[in-house]
């Protein structure tokens, strides 16, 4: 008996992100998993996307870009919109498409993977930041507004996270970033996807269902605070 | 002598929101306002927008739209447009236009009125939320940035201040919404919206060097939390 | 196999707040604990106490005390220390006395079973916000201290957790605390102990390695913000 | 006519931390200051500390006490408790003896000088995070308790302020700590008294009326969150 025996779930941009290790180990432990790569689209494209997609119990909403680091001074329309447009209206449609399916169901779980860095501030990257920061304002809103219907809806705010996009190895075991790593980051190290997949498991379980509208942030102590 | 004597002060969507009560006060208090009425545009506009817009010491980024309160379910996909469109896109530009030339000349606040919204997560107004969001969110993370540089970006998340589209006397009159106010918010009243001015009075003053990057709110009690 | 078959655990006041719930829930999966009734001694007497205590993997930081509920003009001076001398100083001094130890053995998880009362502040319950508050701010800095050790502390900061000083289910049937639910906390419910100690299993478990310092909010929506 | 012509303000501590330069701008602005130097006493003694103290607009419960740093294996008991014995127990006391004055009077402030060590977390000063958390813990929900009242309570949780004893000039000026203001502090500097001295004289004058129960970070940038 697998810890998600039973439960149907859709993972969004599968291959990106997150998306691989928590397909990986939401198989191995027994869920019913759809996933489904490449970015969410937004508008009339949505309603094709989610045609087939039906009766799910746990949704995690993944969804990535490129976080396109510039100073303020330099960020560019096209990058600024490429982030919204692929995290943040998605997340809505997402949520606004499932979560009324979920509550007449009776109950459901959706769990977005977003970032920690809104919560913190980070120089060189304030688009990502705002994309960011609009999807954890989102999901606090939108997990106190379902939380009465037995749906809870909770982002995990990650930074430091293993992944080849943010944080390849070869990136990961310089000594510039190793020493980066040992300032800013209490736990000194980067997490292994595998972590993070757990804590997902964990939101995705019967296990979890008094946590609502929460921004949990997954960071090794980079950020304590939401 | 003015509180404000001698500071160059732009006033985004003056006859909006916080508009009118800033341009007052910092009229009032020797401060040379520009007031610029409606929208800031986002693209290809804005540069029309800003063309004789210069030499500033303090920009007051009063971006605001109807909240369009809807449940989740509800969210129209050009409200939810509108809210980024308005509030948090041309947010971006400004600080990004604004920002560097301030830099450039030694000094400058950026002070940005936004929402205490998503402090707390609202039901019913969750594009709101998303939308004040990335506004908080950015503005702390270009705060940081700009930080050492002597400018100093900071926000006003405000809740429960009286306006004519939020917060009008006709309904902060009515019995239902005292029996809210009593419950929700701790103080117990609305606040005149010169008592907010005031506060960016502060802002906007040699005062106030110190805060970079925070999201102040300003709500009676209501969110303390940022 | 239990989820915590190996573990070696100790429940400080086991038979009060969330110790009888976790202990039952860790026992059940394979934990070997050693529960202890009764207050956490401070001072010379706390040397006697740790005495025969040793090699634990996990330390349940479980410390409680009736809340002393009064408006700030009624604070008795005999109360206000009994909160800080059941709960504040022993936590310091389990802290003290077990860290060291764990980093020592390369390994070891501390959870404080703490409050949500300080997050969003609670009149009448000034005290209790105190001495919670000092709490978690011991916890949060005392867990980044630890990180890089391998060492992971972390508080659960609850409320509306059910249990017979707090939350007794004679309370919690009446209409009017079902209504003061709907009213104030967004799930609607309160949540039943062993919801809490499962979560306090994620903590214990290997699967928590990467959070540290953090002051998790369990309160079916009520706090958000940590 | 001085900013603060009319006010009668009480300032405890009056000759450490912030105590000088809060007297100093407060008396240049006409208030009427009354400033107690040393201690604030706990139990039966603060009786005799009060009995001449009445009639007050603004109390600024400026309590301060060496940090004792040193890592949480070695926090000495005494140092513990002294940092309690100074800085939280007085504060509460000072709140349950004026408060209730000043809401029958109709009006009133109380700020305290806190630190904004607890909002992040500071290794190393652990017992002073901790004891400065339970003064912002209990601050928030007295604000709130009494903002019914038209009593303000709020708190500045300040951090590279300048001063004597956590940060005199000879320390400032070294190389090594230009060097740690420029990795930790967004702002790159230490604030001067007198800036720290005008945020308190906004929240001490009746511009403030609509914050409540806030912790106030001030600290250039290094913690902005509360």
């Amino acid at each position: 008996m697998g810890r998600l025996t039973g439960k149907r779930v859709l993972v969004t941009q599968s291959t990106d992100y997150m998306g691989p290790a928590i397909t990986a180990l939401f198989k191995e432990e027994g869920a019913d998993v759809t996933d489904v790569p490449g970015i969410v689209p937004f508008g009339s494209e949505f309603e094709n996307y989610v045609t087939n997609l039906t009766d799910f119990d746990v949704i995690i909403a993944n969804l990535a870009h490129d976080p396109c680091n510039a100073s303020v001074a330099k960020i560019q329309n096209e990058d600024w919109h490429n982030l919204f447009d692929t995290m943040v209206h998605p997340l809505m449609a997402l949520v606004r498409h499932f979560a009324p399916k979920m509550a007449a169901q009776g109950h459901g779980k959706i769990i977005a993977v977003t970032s920690a860095a809104p919560l913190k501030g980070l120089p060189g990257s304030t688009a990502y930041c705002a994309a960011r920061g609009a999807q954890n304002a989102f999901i606090k809103a939108a997990g106190l507004e379902f939380a009465p219907q037995n749906l809870q809806i909770n982002a995990i705010a990650q930074n430091y996270v293993s992944n080849p996009v943010y944080y390849p190895d070869a990136l990961v075991e310089t000594e510039r970033f190793q020493k980066h790593l040992s300032r800013n980051v209490p736990i000194g190290r980067v997490a292994r996807a595998e972590e993070q997949a757990e804590f997902a498991l964990f939101l995705a379980s019967d296990h979890s269902d008094f946590f609502v509208g929460q921004i949990f942030p997954f960071s090794g102590g980079w950020a304590v605070n939401a």
